[in-house]
């Protein structure tokens, strides 16, 4: 058995000052129950993924505050860090595909904006090692950027190369309208940036926001009943890896994202070389590249290249993030997972407007947890 | 398709100070390893159980201490506060009902000692809903107090009846090995001890603690393989309420509850009255006594009779708490639905010792988080 996904909605993602997170679950929430025409009663259960609400909105059991603005009876939280939302899915696929659920709803939130800066650093930095990392004063930044430094060094790239991960990103949110940032930048503004963590730029870094999305699942016999072109979840993987940067058996291989990967793949039945468009984890412009490579689609050492070559351009061989990526749309942890989602149902729709693929097949979207001890990989068909 | 459980192993819950989250996890996962003779390599997938360690041990990504500890490939982490750990057993019952995983690992751990008595009070009471609970200055234990008082006065009964729940369940502790309390106590020493907030006093309240529990649940056609008396898991219900207290339609019905209930009783193919122990949410008091009115083993407002006159005793019609429950073994949140099937399994095994419970046939576990905003229902059988 597959899970289809017919219905989805998410806000917009920014600095939400006006909404905190009862009002963001409920305009994404909602608005996924009215895109698929269903009633909360509709709905088996629902999965909340949220992974800040504890340490910035003083708020656990998330999934109660679905309860309140959307009715549904019957819901848990999964809080995994970045990958929550890719989780969540996974765990609605599971719960689908074990014949007691039939109708599940996937919703993410984060509402991060309300601490100060020092504060929502030192609140991400729990998704490091924090006994043997954080302890010495490292945080998500500091440990990217050293990858960074290593990545550039090994394989003698320039920090013009890395920018363009951001170049492209930009372009490519510039037609969506709930991205964070939706205008263009060039690699002269991402290298004469503001520098967050040598060699690491501003513009390398996706930022900081508030946001909800969701997205609706049903037994693939049930799919047209709900929408004309359901969308298929055939592949979903999970990996694992250390926490700590110092105990993985290479810095520049991610091995949660090959085991997840090689999971998803096997369980769709498809090779890298299958897919027309990925949505991939840039929380900094190397989290792009390493996936680009880790995932299968450019040999180790070459992922700066297959990118700076136009091949993950919206009109390239492989679009990567035609939303905006991370950087672009902005990445509220929980809710960044099922916007990817979102995306790629989007896109296999033909529903993606003036950043449409052409003959959009098979979708993935891959999401990591810190600096990649977990990683999740979903895999979409039309 | 149904999951069986297959393996199972605690820490002993206490104030574990010369353990942090890795040693308790290794002790758990690798003992419940050992007990049904498998590998971390047999493991399809670890579902990890934590709510407390984003805030008390500045720890994300549990579950990529538990890919350090336990080498199992791929991981993910729920965090549902109190009930994480019947959640959790819920998720693992749909990845293999889906046919798409065939071993899972569930564990719950928490580390809650190392934080100051208010401090972890401030870090619990993020069960509450913060925006209109924690902010005027509610406490787990206020609105907890509040809900016994008003059953209390609702139903004419008075505090040394309300006692009978905890003199009960430490009465059961004291053939428990792993119960942070195995000693008896009686009505006196919890009337006359210190006072949480009136009418509850300490003896009332299950206590902070550290601890971790695993168990292994498979396929059911492969469980005969591991063990050569599988539990089998043949009901799972989850119910959601409004997370405040004053929205709820009736302060004395766990809504949550009673909507988990109806689930996994449908499931099941079930009656209450077939149901032969019980292991129940008792992080105060009241909780159990209404636990046994909506689950439906005692009318509305005579669960206090019920237990009071001895019928949920070790030797009554329907054993509640053999374990000790909450209030003895201890709570450490997500690691307590855990511990709750691992009684019941050993129950069902005929494993457990001087508490064994004659003819024990079908076990329930109920969870609560918070002040019962969510509710997990699982049912077990020989």
């Amino acid at each position: 058995m597959k899970a289809a996904v017919i219905g989805y909605a998410q806000t917009k993602f920014k600095e939400h000052w006006d909404k905190g997170l009862r009002e963001l679950i409920s305009e994404a929430g909602n608005n996924a129950l009215k895109s698929s025409n269903l009633k909360a009663e509709d709905i088996d259960n629902l999965i909340c993924a949220n992974t800040l609400a504890p340490l910035v909105n003083g708020q656990s059991n998330v999934n109660a505050l679905c309860f309140e603005e959307l009715g549904i009876k019957s819901s848990v939280s999964i809080n995994c860090g970045d990958v929550s939302g890719s989780a969540a899915i996974r765990q609605a696929m599971f719960e689908i595909c074990s014949g007691k659920s039939k109708i599940v709803m996937v919703l993410g939130v984060e509402k991060m904006t309300d601490l100060l800066s020092s504060q929502i650093t030192s609140a991400v930095s729990m998704l490091l090692d924090h006994e043997w990392e954080v302890f010495n004063g490292a945080t998500l930044a500091s440990m990217y950027a050293m990858l960074t430094r290593i990545y550039m060094k090994k394989f003698k790239v320039k920090p013009e190369q890395i920018a363009k991960v951001s170049v492209k990103n930009h372009k490519n949110a510039v037609n969506n309208k709930f991205a964070q940032f939706p205008f263009e930048i060039n690699v002269d503004s991402v290298i004469k940036g503001p520098s967050v963590d040598s060699p690491l730029k501003v513009l390398n870094c996706a930022a900081v926001c508030d946001g909800a999305a969701a997205i609706i699942l049903c037994e693939e016999s049930l799919a047209k009943k709900y929408t004309e072109k359901p969308v298929y979840l055939i592949g979903s993987g999970a990996g694992s890896d250390y926490l700590a940067l110092h105990d993985r058996e290479d810095f520049l291989e991610m091995k949660a994202t090959k085991t997840a990967a090689e999971e998803a793949y096997k369980q769709a039945k498809i090779k890298p070389s299958d897919v027309s468009l990925a949505e991939v984890h840039d929380s900094f412009s190397i989290s792009e590249i390493l996936a680009v490579e880790d995932l299968g689609f450019a040999k180790k050492g070459s992922g700066f290249k297959f990118i700076e070559d136009g091949k993950t351009d919206l009109t390239g061989k492989l679009p990567i993030n035609p939303s905006g990526g991370l950087k672009a749309c902005g990445h509220p942890f929980a809710a960044t997972g099922i916007r990817q989602a979102i995306e790629i149902t989007m896109q296999l729709k033909d529903e993606a407007g003036k950043r449409q693929i052409k003959n959009a097949k098979i979708g993935l979207t891959h999401n990591l947890s810190g600096t990649g001890s977990t990683a999740i990989v979903n895999i979409f068909s039309r």
